[in-house]
This record gives C-alpha cells, sequence and structure tokens, in this order.
C-alpha cells in the first residue's frame, strides 16, 4: 500500500507529544518522563516503535524487544502483560510523536496537515501491517479492545475533534456539525482503505476526503470566498 | 452494540438479491440456481446464514452446517475451504437478500433506506460480532482478504455505488463528486463504529451520517429547497 508522502507542509515533531490531552498519571498514551520507572518505559517504546517501522507485527516479540531495548523480559512483562499491548503502546507513543495539532488559523489546512502526518506514520516499513494487525486484535479480544480504544483510537479521534473544535471557535465549522460522525467518516475512509479495500491512501486521496468534509461540515461563509480561488 | 431498527419505510425484500450487480457464473456473492450443485450451495447458505443469526462467529462450525443443512461434510469441503469462507459467503448471501437499491427519485431517500437495511443486517443475534470477525480474518489472511473484497466489501460498496450514481443522473449529487471516497466515509464511519470505537449505530447516527454525506456530495440545487423545510 502506498501512502502520502511527499509533501514538505507536514511537520514531524519528534518530542512533541500533541497537546490538546490532558495527561494522567499512568496514562499509557502518555508515558510520563521523570521516575526511573518511566524512564524505563520510554526506553522501552522508543526501541519497540523502532522494531515496529522495521518489522513485521508478528516478528515484534518481547525478545526481539528487550534485546533492542536493553531491558530484561521479565520487566517487559511488569509493565506490559503482552507483546500485543507493547506494540499498541509503542505505536500510539510513536504516532504522538509525529502527529500535531496544528493551529494555522485555516481548518482545512490543519486537517491537511494531519492527515498527512498520520499516513506518514503508516508509511514506514511494514507499519500498516501492524497496525491493520492491533485492529484485529482488538476484534478477537474485549480486554485488548479497551486499551485499544483507551490509546490509539482515543488519541487520533482527538487530534481530528481537536482541528474540528478549532475550526468552530472560529466559525470555519458549522456549529450544528456533529463533528464525532464527522471524524467517523475521516478516520473510517482511512482505515476502510487501510484493512479493508487496500487501496492507496494517496495525496490524491487525501486531498479528496478533505474536500468533502470541509463541503460537509464547513460553513457557508468559509467554503464561498474558496469557491472563488477554486 | 444497539443498531437502527426502529424503522417503517426500509424494506425486506426476501427472495430480492439486488439488482444493480450483473451476474457472473460461479460468482460467490450471487449462487446461481438451477443446477444439482447449485442447488446444494443455495441450501447450505441458507442454512448457515440461519446459524449466523443465531449464533456467534466461532460457534457457526462446518459440523453445525453440515447438521443444520443435512448436507454432509465432505460436500461442504468440496465447496468450502473453509468455514470461514463458508461464512463470508452466507454472510454475504444473507445481506444481499435483505439490502435493495431503491430507486423512489430522491437520492437522500435510497441511501437511508439502504442505510437502514444494511445495519438492520447487523442487528440479529450476534451478527455484529461474525461480520467484525470476517474483517478481522481478512487482516491476518492475504488469500481471506481477496475473497473478502470479491464479495461482502464488492456487494455493499456497489450497492452505495448505484444509489450515487442514480444520484447523479437526477442532477442531484455534483458531477464532480468522487463518489469511491463518498462510499470510504460512509461505509467507513459504519465500520468504525462497529469493529473499532463500538458506538451504537442507531437511527440518530444514520440520520447524522446521511446528512453530512448529503452536504459533502449532492448539488447545490438539491441542497437548496431541502433547506426551506429543514
Amino acid at each position: 500500500m502506498r501512502t502520502a508522502d511527499n509533501y514538505a507542509d507536514s511537520p514531524r515533531r519528534a518530542g512533541h507529544a500533541h497537546t490538546s490531552v490532558r495527561r494522567r498519571a499512568a496514562d499509557p498514551a502518555h508515558p510520563a518522563a521523570g521516575s526511573r520507572e518511566s524512564e524505563i518505559r520510554l526506553r522501552v517504546l522508543e526501541a519497540a516503535s523502532k522494531l515496529v517501522d522495521r518489522l513485521s507485527y508478528d516478528e515484534v516479540t518481547i525478545d526481539a524487544v528487550a534485546r533492542a531495548s536493553g531491558v530484561s523480559k521479565s520487566t517487559l512483562y511488569r509493565h506490559w502483560p503482552s507483546r500485543q499491548i507493547l506494540v499498541l503502546e509503542a505505536f500510539t507513543y510513536k504516532t504522538n510523536l509525529l502527529t500535531h495539532v496544528e493551529d494555522t488559523g485555516d481548518v482545512r489546512r490543519d486537517l491537511h496537515s494531519y492527515l498527512v502526518a498520520l499516513t506518514r506514520c503508516l508509511d514506514e516499513g511494514q507499519t500498516a501491517s501492524t497496525v491493520s494487525n492491533l485492529l484485529a486484535e482488538a476484534i478477537r479480544s474485549t480486554g485488548f479492545s479497551r486499551l485499544y480504544r483507551q490509546t490509539l483510537l482515543r488519541e487520533r479521534r482527538q487530534g481530528f475533534l481537536a482541528i474540528l473544535q478549532q475550526g468552530q471557535r472560529r466559525g470555519q465549522i458549522r456549529n450544528d456539525a456533529d463533528l464525532e460522525v464527522v471524524v467517523d467518516a475521516m478516520y473510517g475512509a482511512i482505515y476502510h482503505r487501510l484493512v479493508a479495500t487496500g487501496e492507496d491512501i494517496d495525496a490524491p486521496f487525501l486531498r479528496q476526503l478533505n474536500g468533502f468534509v470541509m463541503l460537509g461540515c464547513a460553513t457557508p461563509a468559509y467554503l464561498e470566498p474558496q469557491k472563488k480561488f477554486s
């Protein structure tokens, strides 16, 4: 599968988790820095997320992460009860670093940046297969599904929502738009291609998707001047 | 999960496969009637689709289908190499019977009927879990993914597309709309709720989704008079 990767305007802000989410203690999507425990967690997530880029889903084993991070298997199992959970948290951690909620003043541009950064995260090595397999695990296991919703899914949905809410505050997105449904459609369309049709998630697709979403939820005042330039 | 099931305007046309799809010989999504072989296939698919309504995904075994259909296991294996493939074809067969591309003259109404019929198919017993698990199988296996795309996915996407194309011919859907992307978003949104968020696929959701899609791809001429009545 090919994903959009030829954009100059999408930031890669390693070191920045996106800022719209309030941190909670022991929040698996946002490991806190500071304590010795936290340092181990961060070191492991760093090492595991690099493995996720290089290896297939099945190859990212606890053994492989132990070797790559220099952390013992018993310590890994103390923090992560299964390799599936470790891969989920590592991929969430990595995607949090690489996606960022922009505030350029223009909702279409902010959404575009986010879509490009998000799909770029699917474009490294075998990452797309890892993401698909995490969803398959969530389908097969209720316990894993709960974690999946608390980490990867929540993070990405909140990113989309934050951008749309910014747009609402600027008068660019309709106040009567059901933003949850808009996120279902945007995020759902990307996953539909990723896991069901296998069609390319490329630049033309992201542009069409963004245009469709704008027509579906932007205000006439926002859409009107754009028509003149299109 | 709750799905929309309190509509009076959605037809259940058992006996009708939807009509927009040209039949092909040995097309797993449209078993032909007539020959002795075909009769066995139809009898099995009927029996298996009833089991899919009642049982969980893992319970619909070749043994169970053999008992319910009165067809021997060896014959079943001759037609369907695995129980996963049999369940996939049975669910596709059943959904084909229960969903129908309407032509009321109004694209919003046609889409609404289709969405309601489609989600009603998820609302019987443990069907939602079966559909999710079929997707999980497609993610885990390339061979199964190919069959999944040739049957269930193709059928539903063609249903949505046929309705949108009808709308285009009537001047209700924009000619410059990318209908494939519109289907990604609609179908993707439903699957996103089904397999990822677990949120209800209920009447308010379908109404919001349809409204969003109409704004996203309908013509100004079609949208304008509707505003007066909203």
